[in-house]
């Protein structure tokens, strides 16, 4: 990687899920600016926004503060985003990859060269769900002592913005595995996000899930397998051409002026 | 470095000089602990010691604030530690050796084995003066953005102990628990296969490869997003399941002794 490709990636977005105080979200937006990242989103914080406690926490990270986005779901604070890692303390019994912050950095600095990615970040008390990790491409675990795990936010944000930092810096980093070809060119996860509940709208019409308590888990496991494809624009797409057509299958005979005019990989009519 | 030496390097004393509040001496505890310190050790601590505010902030790292040794200068804070860095945010006109803290990790951890080290760390607002930084043998500066520099001092021990960490895991592939899906349970490629033949033909039956001369070219397409997700036995029925759910889609009232009997992930019954 030449240094100028790498001025020009976008430091990754940090995405705060429903957190509690205001005071965490100004430590997260001091911890983001020491290390030159700038875009926080926050959804649903508890105690609205904007706040003065959040402010004044942040030390004169203004410039971090006043461009804050509010959003009312993860769904909606990462759809613009490609690769987005989800950040987890324990175990989870998805499969997905699980990176550590250097790993993660430096893909995070390599992808946002193409386009907007980010990391999220869970509450304060109880983290992520596992709805809101299967949202995510892979999983990101930092390194803390077993015996002693009690990192906050702020904390675990400032991990990864050094680690981005010194990747942008050309750190050490230069040994690890560079991502797959693939991965450059990630669908925003608003378009993945519509493509699985299109898919699962039409399973859901044909009660796929059974017994509706497992419906759930069933749900992030599709979810999981399918991000782990990696998949780009086209891809979604296809993947919903593939969903349109198989759930309009007809058992009547086929309208023939419905399939002249539209083209196998489009996304349907829902 | 082999493992069994490794593990006995003795983590890094950290040296608080002169902090204003016991709550930073608290953020600083909590700090080490996640990675792993636990040697503390305070020169003229401005509000006393022991603190209550700093057990609290410590955040249950009871077993550092515990242990904290409170000393009347750096000098005697560090006698008896080999190698010691000062950390600096600024230029000094010293003439020192200067590291970032991943190479000071890994000379930390390195002659950690043979006795003890350390980092010292200055005051809220001035830092440390240029005596004390001349008792240091190299100076350790963190890579912040020049133009928002604001760590504060269990920000700036965070990154060095998580370094510390890291450099003693052998980088993070070693530390970390990989839960993620492994080459050792992937599907056997005929039951990929079988999915992939499923799925085509029941896309066959609604028209979707159109025009028809695309077709090997959409195969091909289709096949090559679902390998990328390194599917396992299970994942693949799951698919063939979804498949068969779709297909059958019913415009007439859906048979209840099939539904009934047919749990959601099956393959169904082409």
């Amino acid at each position: 990687m030449s240094e100028s490709v790498i001025q020009s990636s976008r430091p990754p977005a940090i995405v705060l899920v429903e957190p509690q105080l205001g005071e965490n979200v100004g430590t997260a937006a001091r911890a983001m600016a020491n290390f030159g990242l700038h875009d926080l989103r926050i959804v649903n914080p508890r105690e609205g926004w904007p706040n003065e406690r959040a402010r004044a926490a942040a030390s004169r990270a203004d410039h971090v503060i006043d461009h804050v986005q509010v959003f009312p779901s993860v769904e909606a604070a990462i759809a613009d985003l490609g690769l987005v890692y989800a950040t987890t303390a324990r175990q989870r019994e998805l499969a997905k990859d699980v990176a550590g912050p250097r790993e993660a950095a430096v893909k995070l600095l390599e992808l946002g060269q193409s386009g907007p990615v980010g990391v999220l970040f869970g509450r304060e008390r109880s983290g992520l769900t596992n709805d809101e990790v299967a949202l995510a491409d892979a999983i990101l675990t930092l390194p803390v002592e077993p015996t002693f795990s009690s990192l906050n936010i702020a904390q675990a944000v400032l991990v990864i913005a050094y680690e981005w930092r010194l990747a942008l810096l050309g750190g050490e980093a230069s040994g690890l595995p560079l991502v797959g070809p693939t991965e450059e060119d990630l669908a925003p996860k608003g378009e993945v996000i519509r493509m699985f509940e299109h898919l699962e709208g039409a399973l859901d019409e044909v009660d796929f899930f059974r017994p509706a308590e497992k419906r759930p888990h069933m749900v992030r496991a599709l979810r999981t397998l399918l991000l782990r494809a990696r998949l780009n624009d086209q891809e979604v797409r296809t993947l919903r051409g593939v969903v349109a057509a198989l759930e309009r299958r007809p058992t009547r005979p086929r309208r023939q002026h419905v399939s002249a005019d539209e083209p196998g990989g489009d996304e349907g009519s829902r």
